[in-house]
């Protein structure tokens, strides 16, 4: 089984509150480890939930608010000061360079790992990491200063053929790559083998859409439509819509809007204003609008299971 | 009552690990607090420990290592966030004023409270702030980049003149101050009154210093000499000595040395190396050499209690 799955690291908003801790995920699709924002903190919240540092290879910063990065000079300090080998990939906006680099420029003669960054384009969707197995785009956001949110989609997987009939029919690597990707088969006798008798469906691909934070914002619909799980900013509640609006933030109601709007399977909820000790009030105006809403609260982990597409 | 005590918020050293913190600590003199070194997360220690952030106006910073001033600009954010408006001094390597405003300066238009920066020679001890009841001196370290310690030493107090004798002989102002600096008096029949009949002792003034990140390192002990409460850093136990030397660190038995010949009444031991899960060994390793040692845990509060001074 492979694993597709959201830790959440952080829920606070700007001002960390009640045990809230500024924003921080991680993102597990298979055995490593995406990270995404990195504010104050997260290398203790890596402890605190047991995260592998040494899986991270790619973390992802959507913009240069303290919240969302401060934690970023430490978490690279740190694995500096473990001997840390693998490069490591930053993408964020074109500011964040700098920021971070002026805590680390001084120590360079003796840095253990490459790093590198990749600024966004905070204007249009495009796409920012793949490999075999995951694709990441950006997601451009509406905030006081450039932001991006992150799509991440797993790539769409051949048939899987089935084990026993490469040895009941002999089959050769041709053969096989061929049934991989939908073909009948025709052996050396003339017998024609359908494709359906020896495949069985893929995983379907899963889905995660990262966005904060953002005013309300429909442009984004088309990048994260019918995503599995949708993480979506709510720092307020609707008594609190007109500063929602003026700080370019949403409500739990516009949040859930949005989750509708866009076919979601799922929606998380964070970034809470620290006016806020209890989350019920927020919740309970995200389920009247988009039922399958949640609390993204430290520590707690969503995962998408892996589904066969129907036949 | 007035209050002279330090609440320490992260023991650890460079590498966060079991619970402990990067380095921050409280020292409360009356109603005012000052912080020391401002690690990662200390913001939310504060939260913690629930310290009022707003009696903060002085904060010392003892050298430009991320573990000791990461969570500096999280901190000033939030200060900015709840719209701080009395003025903030910051006491720190020449380094530190630049390291800090590139996360501030963007939004300095709208920022909501003056900022001073005092940069330390880090050559010579000199007083780095004083007013009617506190001095603050810094204290040169050894470690591998510019490093001060601080020691913060109440002023000394005059003689507390007993009240009832005020009203008893009429006394006026220019009497008072005369016998609050220990004269004695003429009535106007000529009438001597012995200072030692009019006052009490003052309170004793109390000092703490602070001593991090630094190798063991004699030319601070005339400038610690006597100190009632003394912080050193103790990265290491004598096992490791090799290691605090070429790393400019000290071991737990360094620690309680310079404590032993500086004539300090009680040591705090902190800034824990990561290879240690259990602290007992540099416990009982400084206690041998001095045994008044205490860990500097994260939570714990050490005061030093207002005595008046022996007549």
């Amino acid at each position: 089984m492979s694993i597709f799955a959201v830790q959440i690291l952080g829920s606070a908003g700007a001002l960390p509150a009640y045990n809230r801790h500024p924003t921080a995920q991680i993102l597990q699709q298979g055995a490593r480890l995406f990270m995404i924002d990195c504010g104050e903190g997260t290398q203790m919240r890596l402890l605190d939930f047991q995260v592998k540092k040494s899986k991270i290879d790619h973390i992802f910063i959507s913009h240069a608010h303290g919240d969302h990065y401060f934690g970023l000079p430490g978490l690279l300090s740190t694995f500096q000061l473990m001997q840390r080998e693998r490069p490591l990939h930053i993408f964020g906006p074109a500011a964040l360079e700098d920021l971070v680099m002026v805590h680390i420029r001084p120590y360079l003669d003796q840095w253990s790992y490459q790093l590198h960054f990749h600024p966004i384009d905070p204007e249009k969707s495009s796409l920012l990491f793949e490999d075999k197995e995951i694709e990441v785009f950006s997601i451009p956001l509406n905030h006081r200063i450039p932001c991006t949110g992150f799509l991440f989609k797993e790539k769409e997987k051949p048939l899987n053929i089935l084990g026993e009939k490469i040895h009941e029919h002999g089959l050769n690597f041709d053969q096989i790559r061929a049934i991989k990707e939908g073909e009948d088969i025709e052996l050396e006798d003339g017998t024609i083998l359908a494709n359906k008798s020896l495949t069985k469906p893929p995983f379907r691909t899963r889905s995660y859409a990262f966005c904060s934070d953002t005013a309300y914002h429909e442009p984004i619909l088309p990048i994260i439509k019918e995503v599995d799980l949708l993480y979506h900013e709510a720092t307020f509640m609707e008594e609190s819509a007109e500063r929602a609006k003026s700080t370019f933030h949403s409500t739990a109601s516009s949040a859930a809007t949005i989750a509708q709007k866009a076919g979601a399977k799922k929606l998380l909820l964070g970034h809470f204003s620290a006016k806020y000790p209890s989350l019920k009030g927020l919740l309970g105006e995200a389920r009247a609008i988009f039922p399958e809403s949640h609390l993204a609260k430290e520590g707690s982990i969503f995962d998408i299971p892996q589904e066969r597409i129907e036949p």
